[in-house]
This record gives structure tokens, C-alpha cells and sequence, in this order.
């Protein structure tokens, strides 16, 4: 009998390897596809991959300013998913590699809970076997939902997965249903290498979400009208047909729009057909765990996609910690999500963290908030990367930082900062007076608490 | 008679004016130079545009990765050098219009501080003013260092400043007097735009500074063989002398070299030759100030290079918030330079905060370090920028972070996730369990946790 058994091996299995791997605990893995599950083959990592090539390739006529003399033709979409494919090819040996060297039993079938020790494995080929395990990691994620009669097929209507991890050339026309995050990051890696681009979105607003303040989706559709995006807000699409080979697609206001590929990216549903015992799901169809990730069966744990949790990569690793943990350890400890931090790699970097100004008057909390722009940050002068800005939103009588959002370069790296500040409690004083390098982006968090500690300028 | 009056206009004079400003007070600033100081104009922030410029180039091979179709020539030092002037002067423009809207007045010649509220301005025509103010700010940073017989002279001899300002066209050969930081910035930017570069160290390794790790040197000297510098350490120049336009250099050990400009980088000197009052200076020559940046003559502050702190532009501006607060405000502050990040732009990113394991070691503390490297970091692999490491150093029984090495991409910035982490007391575990944007290159420090808190892989 294994001491756990962990069926998906995305960023919550991983994470939950690495950790019984140095508890030295006796593991087994159970997948379905390809080690390293949807984040690594086809979400988080091949997007950003794109995003890199997309950003040199529109840094590029900045190149000749520090006396760089090149000449440069289009960008191939084709050439660049040969190359990605390459990167996540090393990183998914590299896991493979580990778990050979630790000898760690890799199943690859479809692993399903028949007993609450005990997961049944059913191969490609039919065949089928079951192994024993004291605890059991359900880390089985999640499936990109289709919406209305928009069916994937593989041709005209693919997912965010597909895009991600087969298309080999881009469509000349895309239509993407959906100006969430994923729609947003691939419109702008659509633009950048050659399609032309159109998104659909039943909101008002592109990236319209509640943690989202709208300026970012102002910024965001400024920037995407200067790439060439179209996008239609507050449409959906009521009928769509094939005709000689080209999508003709209806929206709601009777416009029509022709496209040689639509891509949805309308959100996810969880893989919870996981088990025979009657897992207890909650209200949304989520499997339900209590505050230390235990679902229904006390031996049995779920982190990630499955759990009604925010569906990121990073909330999915940080459960995996949390729930091997609580396997092993006398003392169990609760999951805590105060500190969530998230970016969005689209036409910009974003990124945020706690609440918005939006959020806090909901909450009935009073705030004050602290502005300022990238445009005289020296080291974002220097990079030719100077748009954007910071919002630093403080709790108005204590000044605490409790939320920012960061539109600009590095945005995903330097909302850790005030993650960890608003973790710690920190005041706009005590950013304002933190001695942050120079010259660095990071600067301007200090810059920001200006208004808020010492007064405006003008 | 001004409520302030500011002696330089560098970092710390920029941000007393700034502070000044938002404060409302009437102020009047004295800059013999460039508005922007050495920083702007010949340190720091050309520094920076450079590098950018030569990371970039140095990134150009991998753009096909990405499915950029490229083709470049040499790169121009003589191009991005007035690139680089324009880049600058919009900052010091933009400087300059702020003071012009704010209606504050610029003497635009030497101060000397002849009285304890007077200032003596002189002119480059000769002519003089004297301005009185209730208090005066002394931030007239410093110079650059001779060695030996080894004087500028605008011509074979050059200063890391004439390097940065003025410098049109590279020398063929460069030899760099001085290893430690600046030498190296200039060593990598040199020899990416062009330039065979040789330096010369008199201890025995590049960036020798007891808050730099070993580790780091050696990184930095492997990097630099390959990129073609050369370097010789243990030894001087023993005499040089000037023959057919070119500059023959005699080193300690007998060997010759042949150059057409020597690099200066062999520190700097405060500027503390501005009063007639017998401003008191300590051991150093340095001018005196108490933790409260109070000269001798207690309505006089400084701040900056002047004084015997860290001789680093983001001490300078915290210093001089620090001095205009106290000048102003009922309670005084201390100054408090516990955590000082800082950040070295050469052949890779170099950032530091804390306690290396050698310093804690000379301070009696016993340590448990985390190493962790970027190798198989997703984002970093995404940007094919995945060479690197970090360094986590925690005080061995409580495991709190107390000091913390980054080398690789943006380790300017990231180091500040760990300023802050240091300055609140997060152990391993803390780090260990925070939750880091999937990808991301933070990520990395949740990793770097893991032998600590969880336990070692092999």
C-alpha cells in the first residue's frame, strides 16, 4: 500500500510529488495525458511562451535606440509552436526524469476512486489495474466549458487547449468568444503573429471580472484598438454556420462577422467524475472539502481545479502543500486565501492583489488610494517600457495597504512585493520610507505613497 | 529667506525637493551641474540604458526561437550613446519643468555655505549671490577616485563618468582599472558594444565587497571568459606610458598590455569642500552627521554621498526624506539602514539584502541556507533567460530570513520581495507557504524554501 496516491500530475500533483517526495513518503501517480497536466502542455506555460515572443517581437523597432541595427520580417506562428513545444518538452523531462530517478510508479490511464483506499486505473488499451493508498490526492482539474450550440470540433471551433497545444498556423481571421483572461492573453498573441483578431464579450468590458477595476480594462482596450482588435461588448453569439469553408457568425444585434477559426474561451468546468463512492460535491458542482482541503471521505484530499477555490495554477500548489501536509502532520492547518496574488499577460502585464477600490466600498471599508505612472521611472525610461502605472489601495484611517494593482512591465513579479506588505500589514508610511534599489520599477511604490504620506503635488 | 535650501539636485537632492514640495515649503535648490546629478546624467541611469541595449543584443540570437525572422549587424555604441542623451533628457526635462511650474528657483552655479542660514552662489561668469534659508540640505554626493599615477586626462585616461557622459566612440582596446561594481557594469557594456576588454583587479576576485558571496565572482568570471573580458586579479598597474597614440601598461607582475583608453573605476570621493563654518567631518572625511542627518550645525542636514553611509543613490533619496522630515516635524527620525537592498546590472543581474553566509558567520550567527536555481523555472525557461540562482540564508533555530543573493532576470526587482520578507521576519516557512504567481521567476523563492522546511530531495 502507497503511502499516497495522487491522481493528475498539473501544479497540484507536482507540487504535491515534490513535497511527500522530501517527506519521504512511498508515492504513486496516476495521468491520464502528459506529465505536468494542462498548466504546463496547454495553459499557463506555453501562453506565456508566446506572450515572450510576442513582446520581443513588438519591442523590436525599439531595438535600433541602443544602436541595434537589424532588419526583420514577419513573425511565424508555426516556427514559434515548434519551439514551445521544444521548452515544455525540457521541463516535462525534467519531471519525468526526477520521478524516474526517485522511482516513483507513474500509471498512465484514467484513475478512478472505487473504495477509499483504492483507485482503479483503466488504460488506453482497456486494460486496468488497482493499487492501494493510505491517503489519496485528487488533483484531476479542470476542462475548458463550451457555451450554447459552440461545440469544439476540432476545425472551425477550438478551446483555449487546443489553440495552446496543436494549432500549427494561425488562422487568418479568429473570432474569440469570451474577453476574459484567457481571450484577452490570446487576442494579443493572435495579433502580434499575423491573425486578425475579434473578440466577443457578453459584459461591458473586457476582462470583466470583479477583482478587475475597470481602468485596466479602459488601458486594456485603448492598447487593443491600437493592435488592430476588434471586440463587441455586450453581444453574444446567436447562430453561427460553415459556408465554403468560412464561419459566418450572427451575434446578438444582428451584426454578422466572418471567421476562419472561433476560439472559446468562455471558462472551465472540474474533472469531478472521479469516483464511485459519491464524493460529496457542493453547490456548484465542485468537490467539497473542508478548511484542511478533506473531502467527504476523511483519507481522501482534493486541492486545485476540482475545489470551488479560484481556478489558478498557483492556489492548485499551494493546496497540494497544505493538503499532504495535513496528511502526515499531528497538527493539521487551514487553507488561507487572504493573500492571492494573480497577473494577466496580455497586450500589458497586470497584475493584482487584495482588494480593488471597487471591492473595498462593497465591503464597507473606507479607503484612500495612491496613484502613479511608469512614464518617469528611470529604469522603465531606460527599457523603453514606461506605460502603465500602480494603484496602492489603503485602508483610509490605519493607511494599511490592503490591495494594488500593477499595469507594466514585470507586473507579475513586483505584485509579490505587495503581497508580502499587505501579508505583513504594511502602512503607506512604512512603503514610503522602505528603501527600495535605484534605479528599479520597483521604486514606484514609493513614488505612489507620496499623496497618501507626506501630501499632492499639485 | 527660504524655509530650505537644497545644495545639489541628485537622488537626495531630487527627493528633499520632492518631499519639500508635497510639504508646501519654499525652497530654493543649488546645482552647479546638470539638474539630475551624477546619477541621472553619468552613473546609474546610463548605466542602465546600456545595458539594456547590450542584453538585448545579447538576446537577439534566441529571438527565432520565438519565430522571428532576423537579421542584424554590429551594434553602435555611438548610436545608442545619443539615444541614450535623449532618453536622459527627457527625465531631466521633465525635472526641469516641474521646478518651473512650481515656481522654484534653481541657482545655477557653486554653493558654499558661508553662514549658518547663508548660501554663497557662485557663477561661472564669477559673479555671486547669497540666498539665505532656515535650513539647508547638503547633497553635493561626490567625485570619482584617482589611483597612483593615474590622473584622467580626458583623452588615454577617462573617468567612469567621462565614460557615461561624454564617451562618442568606443576604444578598440579598454583596460578597467577597478573589479568591483562599477568596473564590472562597464566591462560587460564595453564588450558587447565592441570593445576588447581587459580589467584589473588588485584583490583576488571581480566584485570583491564582503557583502558579495564568492559564488557570485565565480559565476560572474565564468560569464565573462566566455563574452571574451579578460581579467587579471592580484595585481596593479605598475606604470604605463603613452607611445604611437597608444597606452602601454605595465602590471605588478611584469606583464604588459596594450590599450587605447584606461577605464578609472576605482571608487569615489565625497564632495565635502562646502562650507566656511568648520562643518565637522569624520574619520573618514566624510561630512559628520548624527542619526538624525544633523551636521554640527544643527539647522544644516546631509545626505547622500557626502556622508559615511553606503555610498548608493536610493540611500541618498531615503536619506533625504528622512532629513526634510526632520527638519519640519515635531518628532525626529532615526535613520535606519537594516535593510539596504542593492543590485549589480553586468554580464547577469546581481541583487543582495541582508547577511551573506560569510558575514553571518563573522557575526557569530549560525545559518541554514536554500539554494534553488532558475533552471527549470517555467517563466524563466519561457524567456529562455533560465540561468541563474538564489540564495535564502536563515538564522539556523528560528529560521527567519536574514539575508538573501538573487542572480538571474530581474533580480533588481525581485529582491525587494525579499527586503520586505527580512524586514517583517518571515521564516522559511512563511516563504515556504506564500502563495507566488504561477509562472513567475518569485516562484522561485517558495522552491528555494524547501530543503529547509520540508526536507532535502537527494
Amino acid at each position: 500500500m502507497y503511502d499516497l496516491i495522487i491522481i493528475g500530475s498539473g501544479p497540484g500533483g507536482f507540487e504535491a510529488i515534490m513535497t511527500a517526495l522530501r517527506k519521504k513518503l512511498n508515492i504513486a501517480v496516476v495521468e491520464k495525458g502528459k506529465l505536468g497536466g494542462n498548466c504546463l502542455n496547454r495553459a499557463c506555460i506555453p501562453t506565456k511562451y508566446f506572450w515572450s515572443g510576442a513582446h520581443s517581437y513588438q519591442k523590436l523597432p525599439l531595438f535600433e535606440k541602443y544602436g541595434i541595427d537589424l532588419s526583420y520580417k514577419k513573425i511565424s506562428f508555426t516556427e514559434a509552436k515548434k519551439n514551445k513545444d521544444s521548452a515544455i518538452a525540457f521541463l516535462r523531462k525534467s519531471f519525468i526524469q526526477l520521478l524516474k530517478i526517485k522511482n516513483v510508479p507513474v500509471y498512465k490511464g484514467v484513475g478512478r476512486i472505487i473504495d477509499k483506499n483504492k483507485v482503479k486505473i483503466t488504460y488506453s488499451d482497456g486494460k486496468e489495474d488497482v493499487i492501494e493508498g493510505k491517503y489519496i490526492l485528487i488533483a484531476t482539474g479542470s476542462k475548458p466549458s463550451s457555451i450554447g450550440g459552440l461545440i469544439p470540433d476540432d476545425k472551425f471551433i477550438i478551446s483555449t487547449e487546443e489553440f495552446l497545444e496543436k494549432l500549427e498556423t494561425l488562422p487568418d481571421k479568429i473570432v474569440i468568444i469570451g474577453g476574459g483572461v484567457a481571450g484577452c492573453e490570446l487576442a494579443y498573441i493572435s495579433a502580434v503573429y499575423g491573425s486578425k483578431v475579434t473578440i466577443i464579450e457578453l459584459k461591458d468590458r473586457l476582462l470583466p471580472l470583479r477583482s478587475i477595476s475597470p481602468e485596466v480594462s479602459r488601458n486594456l482596450q485603448r492598447r487593443f484598438k491600437k493592435l488592430g482588435i476588434n471586440f463587441h461588448l455586450n453581444r453574444f453569439v446567436k447562430k453561427y454556420e460553415i459556408v465554403d469553408e468560412k464561419i459566418i457568425i450572427t451575434l446578438s444585434d444582428g451584426s454578422e462577422l466572418i471567421a476562419d477559426k472561433i476560439l472559446l474561451s468562455v471558462g472551465r468546468i472540474p474533472n469531478t467524475d472521479i469516483d464511485d463512492l459519491g464524493l460529496v460535491k457542493d453547490e456548484k458542482g465542485y468537490i467539497a472539502v473542508n478548511e484542511y482541503l478533506q473531502t467527504s471521505i476523511d483519507n481522501i484530499y482534493a486541492c486545485g481545479d476540482v475545489i470551488s477555490s479560484p481556478m489558478l495554477a498557483h492556489v492548485a500548489s499551494y493546496e497540494a502543500k497544505v493538503a499532504v501536509h495535513n496528511m502526515f502532520a499531528s497538527e493539521k492547518k487551514k487553507v488561507d486565501y487572504s493573500i492571492l496574488p494573480w497577473a494577466i499577460y496580455t497586450a500589458f502585464e497586470v497584475s493584482h492583489v487584495g482588494l480593488n477600490e471597487i471591492e473595498a466600498k462593497e465591503s464597507g471599508i473606507e479607503v484612500i488610494s495612491g496613484y502613479y505612472t511608469f512614464t518617469y521611472n528611470e529604469k522603465a525610461v531606460d527599457e523603453y517600457e514606461n506605460e502603465g502605472f500602480v494603484r496602492l489601495v489603503f485602508e483610509k484611517d490605519s493607511k494599511r495597504l490592503i490591495g494594488a494593482t500593477i499595469v507594466g512591465k514585470e507586473a507579475g513579479e513586483l505584485i509579490h512585493i505587495l503581497a508580502i506588505a499587505i501579508k505583513k500589514g504594511l502602512t503607506a508610511e512604512d512603503l514610503h520610507n522602505f528603501i527600495f534599489f535605484h534605479p528599479s520599477l520597483s521604486e514606484i511604490f514609493s513614488h505612489a505613497t507620496y499623496d497618501v504620506v507626506i501630501g499632492k503635488l499639485f
